[in-house]
């Protein structure tokens, strides 16, 4: 999500407990930092927050860290869930590149990571900028636990093929694989902001878990 | 597909060359068949026949064999066939269940097997019989070369879905995956009749190439 700098978003987070401004001082003790031992699940851009808003006030006996690249989508994620009447304990935001994922989680801390309507990178040139390129593959093996998983949705019929030649390349399994999640026998799933906006407009969305297989 | 069986079926089938009424035979000795080295190509579920026509045409290096199981639909597609002036030598029809696919063919007989459009059979209850459920997979894995392929393209999105699962499980390599096949880059798309009709009425094709990875 591209927005203009906010001037305001800087004091905000600073002032904010949810908000963690240096999170490469928390790895390997991220479930320590939410107080108990809970696992922990990552959404890689999330944007407004609104998926991992709902997700935390549905199941309090899990630690969900939402991360952005931008300071402003931080802030006005974490100001929109606080707002919330139900503010959720166990709900983080984090601002960092996700390449540099591997700095912020230790090896086998994550339980679950979402990847969310990601940026598609259509030109080939960017590839490499997609977050289910190989490159971002291996990070994500790297801080998943043996049993972790990938979920993935996106309205982007080239992001999604594309993913799928990369998760195969790489040798993840992928499992309940749609190519239309509304009209799919999935249940409890959570709709983005953008899901709302785009499946309204007649968009299909396509979804897939994925878990990396041992050798 | 579908058809009334049809009476003139039998006897014309029985005197055209281009029809092997006893396929098990030729099991081992197909390349022979053709009096060529050419690589065998075979579509599983040939329907009215012009995709594999029109690979023939295209490419007279390779050995094409269609098969359908009901013999009316090969009755069809064969005289469709012979109705065009540039009649290829290497083509030919075969009716047979794809289930027993490994008894026409020898271990490692078939550089390509082709699936246009299969029979998605949606009910949970049938999955066994789509032609990419893993049974079908390991059969297909016998008869195809080291560096064997599946080129598999559908509209429905319930069945591309639940092969990109089968494939993954059973630990084939997915490619050129596309989920808008008229408007990716591949090139050289023969599109069956099926196709034409349903990508008229605004269905996206969806394709994707499968190599069984070794272990």
């Amino acid at each position: 999500m591209r927005l203009r700098r906010d001037p305001r978003a800087p004091g905000y987070l600073a002032k904010d407990e949810r908000v963690v401004p240096n999170p490469e001082e928390f790895k390997g003790r991220w479930k320590k930092s939410f107080d108990n031992d809970n696992p922990i699940h990552v959404e890689f851009g999330c944007g407004k927050g609104g998926f991992i808003t709902e997700l935390a006030i549905r199941n309090p006996a899990i630690n969900y860290i939402a991360a952005e690249k931008a300071e402003t989508v931080v802030y006005k994620a974490c100001k929109k869930a606080n707002d919330n009447e139900e503010i959720p304990n166990n709900l983080k935001f984090l601002y960092f590149d996700v390449s540099d994922c591997m700095a912020i989680f230790e090896k086998g801390e994550v339980e679950q990571i979402y990847l969310n309507f990601s940026d598609p990178w259509p030109k080939k040139r960017y590839a490499y900028r997609r977050l289910t390129h190989r490159s971002f593959l291996e990070k994500y093996e790297y801080i998943l636990s043996e049993t972790g998983e990938i979920h993935f949705k996106t309205d982007n019929k080239g992001l999604f093929a594309y993913s799928i030649e990369e998760f195969s390349a790489m040798n993840w399994l992928m499992k309940n694989v749609t190519l239309d999640l509304h009209q799919s026998d999935f249940e409890g799933n959570v709709m983005t902001e953008y899901e709302k906006k785009f499946s309204e407009m007649g968009y299909t969305i396509n979804r897939l878990e994925a878990i990396k297989l041992k050798k």
